[in-house]
C-alpha cells in the first residue's frame, strides 16, 4: 500500500525514535542528522493551539519529527515543488493531514498564508552556503537550493520568523557555528532573544560542525545558555551513546 | 629576599607551566582558572615589535604568563592602585622590567599613553557581572571592582581594544558564555571579527561557564571556529588532564 505513494528513486526511511516514516530520495533530498538533531533540540510550546511553523521544510523531516510533541497545527515551508510533495505524501503516510499543511510556497510570502504574530513555534534547517559566485554548487538543481542561499537567505529565514512569532514565541534554528556571529546578529535585529545553543562536534576532540539555536520573540538581553556539547561520533567511528538515543531510541 | 616584596595578607603563587611567580593576595585580588585559560588560548602576535595590551589586568596575572609567548613590550593596565602595585612587584619578581609597563591608569584613558592602532596583542578578562542596583556586590570593594562593571563596561573594554589594535591585531577576551551575544555585537560595531571561540565546562554533562574568543581586527566577516569544548573536572572532580596540562606543564 505505501508502495502507491512512492515515485521513481523514492524510499520510505523510518525514524525509529518516533516512530515517523519519511519519503526521501538520494536523489531529490534526503534529511540529515541536522533535522533529527533540531527536532530534538527543539522545546516547542506544546498547547493544542499553538501553532507551528517550519521553514525551509524540506521533504517535511524536522515538521513530522515535530509532530510527536506538538498538539496544535503544523505548517510546513517549502519552495520547491518536488519536496513539497513528497513531504505532503509523508503526511498522509503518517496520518497527520487533519493537523500538518504543506505550503509550497516561496518563504518570503509566508504572511500571506499565516498572519504575523500568529505563531508560537517556528523551527528552521535552512541552506547553509552562501551563494557567492566562486562557491562551488552541487550540480543537482534540488541539492543546490537546499544547500546554497540561491533561493533564500539567512537573513530572511531569521526576519521571517521573528514576523511570523507571538511575543514569548520560541525560535529553533540548526546551521554552521561558522555562521554564529551573523546569525545572533539578525537575530537581534529582529528581536528574537538566543536563548540556548548546543554546539555539536563530530568528535571531542574536533571544532563544531553543527549549532543548534533557541531564541526567544522579545526576550530579554543576555542569559544565553550554553548546553554540555553534544559529540557525534566516538574513537571507533560509531555514533555515541547520546547520538544513538536521539535516533534510534531508548533501548531500541 | 622575595619576601621583601610582600605586603600584609600577599603570597607568591607559582603557574607551574611556566614557571612565573604571581603575588597574590585572598583579600585584594587572586588570578583565577579564567586569567590561565585567557593566557594560553592566545595565539598572539610574536615578533619583538609586536606590542601586548592587558586590559583590566588586576594583578597582572594574565600578562604575566603571556611574557613568555611574546618578546614585544607588554602594558598592563589596571585602574586599581593596589592592585597595579602588586602586578608592579610581580613584575620585579619575574625580572620583566625591560619590557613589561604596568599602567595604573583607567582603561579609558590608555589612548594618552598608547598609540590608537598601534597594538597587536589585546587580552581583556573584565568584569563578568552587570552593575545592576539589584546585583549582589561583593562587600570588599577591590574584588567588587574586579567582578562587577562598576568602572568600566564590557562595551568600553571592547571598545578599547578595537581602538589600541592595528589592522590585523588580535583581541583575546574571556567572560562568561551569558554574554556572548552582546560580545559579538560589540565587537561587530568596533570592527572585531570573531574568529575563534572555545567554550568551557565545568563537567562534560554540564553547561559552559567559561568562553575564550579570539578577534581579529579589520577581519572578513564569518568563518568563526568553535574549538573543541574544555572540560575542567572529570567525574572524581579532579581536574582533567588537559587542565593539568594548562596550569602545571607537561610531566610536572
Amino acid at each position: 500500500m505505501n508502495k502507491d505513494l512512492l515515485k521513481a528513486s523514492e524510499r520510505i526511511d523510518r525514524l525509529h525514535a518516533q516512530d515517523i516514516d519519511i519519503i526521501q530520495s538520494a536523489e531529490v533530498f534526503a534529511f540529515s542528522l541536522d533535522a533529527v538533531l533540531l527536532a530534538h533540540f527543539a522545546n516547542p510550546i506544546r498547547n493544542a493551539r499553538a501553532v507551528t511553523v517550519d521553514l525551509c521544510a524540506g521533504n517535511g523531516a524536522v515538521s513530522l519529527f515535530l509532530s510527536t510533541k506538538v498538539q496544535g497545527p503544523i505548517y510546513a515551508v517549502e519552495i520547491q515543488e518536488r519536496l513539497a510533495d513528497m513531504a505532503q505524501r509523508s503526511v498522509v503516510l503518517n496520518h497527520l493531514e487533519d493537523r500538518m499543511q504543506v505550503l509550497n510556497i516561496d518563504l518570503n510570502d509566508c504572511l500571506t498564508y499565516i498572519q504575523p504574530g500568529s505563531v508560537a513555534n517556528v523551527t528552521c534547517n535552512p541552506p547553509y552556503f552562501v551563494d557567492l559566485p566562486a562557491s562551488q554548487k552541487n550540480p543537482n538543481e534540488y541539492l543546490a537550493i537546499a544547500r546554497h542561499e540561491l533561493k533564500v537567505t539567512l537573513e530572511q529565514t531569521i526576519k521571517m520568523a521573528g514576523r511570523l512569532l507571538k511575543s514569548n514565541g520560541r525560535a529553533f534554528f540548526v546551521h554552521r557555528p561558522e555562521r554564529l556571529g551573523e546569525i545572533f546578529h539578525y537575530m537581534e535585529e529582529n528581536k528574537l532573544q538566543p536563548k540556548r545553543v548546543q554546539l555539536v562536534h563530530p568528535k571531542k576532540d574536533r571544532e563544531a560542525n553543527i549549532v543548534l539555536i533557541e531564541a526567544l520573540k522579545d526576550g530579554k538581553k543576555g542569559g544565553i545558555h550554553f548546553l554540555p556539547p553534544l559529540i557525534t561520533y566516538n574513537e571507533m567511528n560509531e555514533y555515541t551513546a547520546e547520538v544513538k538515543r536521539i535516533l534510534y531510541g531508548e533501548e531500541k
